[in-house]
């Protein structure tokens, strides 16, 4: 059998914020039969995930920038990674059978030919949507989980600011530090966010940063005891005002800095001064790193699920020709929670 | 018996790069008899350390900026806190006696009346000459100790780099390197500061970074396989370029940003990209948390003295009308290793 596995490439490196006209869906004919020694597997994807990392995989690197720091970048004209949860359509795998659904590396389109050694691992919904399994209780839960309890180290009763507050790994974030009893704000890019943060996700302060104009004096307005740990979803010029209003021995979080993805020559700059007399720790991490808390990980988001104490926050759009905006419009800061393109019915 | 006492006074907040007309001399009568109950000790001054930290204690703040991040600010002529060694000439205070040799917190001066509670130990010379314990057995040795040990984790064959290589602590954490088997590149402001860091300290590598024009590609030159540890004593485009280098899992131990204590507005602004790509750690630290590891410090680097794997580098003025020009000329680049002055002839 043979189907049209319709999927999104770049057309060229992208530099600077990403628009509709960098994208392009292709469409090619594949073949559902494997070789049974093959060792390949052929996904239907579900859900795959849009995260605004990939942008970094998108762009031009020299090839010694690429060896020594990111990830290899993506070939235009070819399919694009990213996490998803899929079902197995044919399988050259002996761990593997038709049926089987699964979560793993797979493509931006409607079938992935995962290759042997490709990362796949049968997956078990424990009752809960397979769009869980992309979000909270996927990549972006493990990044939140790992950076917040693994880099961060939190007690009770310290105070949490987070930024980015509603994208996919920061509302987690907000909502870990909620259930530990943290004093907890966000930053977001609008009245509608900031509502949704303090009424739905019950972090106990937010702020709409696109209205303020002194950074650095709006975060003291809601941290006058200083703060202790700040998860950094944006970098820039938050991550400075947050440096300046940390508390001595404050940790900062280096999770993503959406705001230098699209603009190379932006920077963060704390005061190293702050840094060193407050003894701040600084620290950069990738989720990557963390698998071996993948277990604990779902354990306890499993459990604060089940009893109520977070809830997940989703922004679904439909089908694969839905991916490019969704994911350039991340970059406009119109995603409510985690950014995921349901491209099949389960 | 009464004495003139002459100490070092700055006559006002001290903002930019500090000038002599900062500094006055001042001198007061002082009575060397003191009420056997008062706790108080009186010692003579003997070597005072001469900090580039100083300054930060000498600009004006605003009170929640001091009260939140940096020790208290100087008071326009008072006399002026230091580490220093000097020797007991009256003692109010049962642990002391006169003619003991003491290391603590005293004055840019000739004489310091230690208050009650004030800090002040015995000192043991261990054959040492008594400079040795204002440099690389006090404050400044127990900084690159701490900095490099605590902060850093370093492992044997590790890369790493020092700024200010010649400055107190940078040519200590450079020698401890290298005892431990690293490769030690320094960048320090002249030919001949880097001929000694490599003739004299056994430095792997140095560099003059006034002749260079692009740090990045500079340091690239020196680590080819790039940075595991930097030491930062100097902040500015030295730490950027230093983060852009730098290896996966890379340490930055932020210990001083001299470049930026003459002028406020100069930021380092590490690639945050870097940070999380090559979870990068930036820490910043003060020697003082670390007084619970001075007995290791003391006896990690006396075995090294006693076996000439290491060795100190001190530049001594002589009497207290020098302190002011000591001081300032640290932000001149003239210092070469740990800068005191001479007080007084043991």
């Amino acid at each position: 059998m043979e189907v049209m596995n319709r999927y999104i490439t770049i057309k060229n490196h992208v530099n600077g914020a990403p628009q509709e006209s960098d994208f392009e869906l292709k469409s090619s004919p594949l073949s559902l039969s494997l070789d049974p020694d093959s060792d390949e597997v052929i996904v239907q994807n579900l859900y795959v995930s849009i995260d605004p990392y990939q942008l970094n995989r998108m762009k031009s690197y020299s090839s010694s920038q690429e060896r020594s720091t990111y990830a290899v970048a993506f070939t235009p004209g070819e399919a694009i990674d990213t996490y998803g949860v899929g079902k197995v359509v044919a399988s050259g795998n002996p761990k593997f059978e038709k049926g089987d659904i699964v979560a793993g590396l797979l493509h931006w389109g409607e079938f992935t030919v995962v290759k042997p050694g490709g990362m796949l691992n049968k997956l078990d919904p424990m009752g809960f949507p397979l769009s869980y399994h992309v979000g909270i209780l996927g990549f972006s839960g493990l990044t939140a989980y790992a950076g917040f309890y693994e880099i961060c180290k939190p007690k009770k009763g310290e105070k949490v600011f987070v930024s980015a507050a509603l994208g996919s790994v920061g509302n987690l974030v907000g909502q870990f530090a909620k259930a530990l009893g943290c004093y907890v704000v966000g930053s977001a890019g609008s009245k509608e966010k900031v509502a949704l943060l303090k009424e739905k996700l019950g972090f106990d302060d937010a702020f709409n940063y696109r209205e303020e104009t002194d950074l650095n004096s709006t975060i003291k307005r809601y941290f006058p005891d200083g703060i202790d740990i700040y998860f950094d979803n944006v970098g820039g010029d938050m991550q400075a005002a947050a440096v300046s209003n940390m508390n001595i021995n404050g940790r900062v979080a280096v999770c993503g800095v959406i705001s230098e993805y699209t603009d190379g020559k932006k920077r963060a700059a704390p005061d190293m001064m702050d840094i060193i007399y407050k003894r701040i720790k600084m620290q950069g991490f990738l989720s990557g790193d963390y698998f071996n808390l993948f277990g604990d990980f779902l354990s306890t988001t499993c459990d604060h699920l089940w009893s109520g104490k977070i809830q997940p926050l989703e922004d679904i759009s439909d089908g694969v020709e839905s991916i490019p905006s969704a994911f350039f419009n991340l970059f406009r800061g119109q995603n409510i929670g985690k950014k995921m393109v349901k491209v099949a019915q389960h």
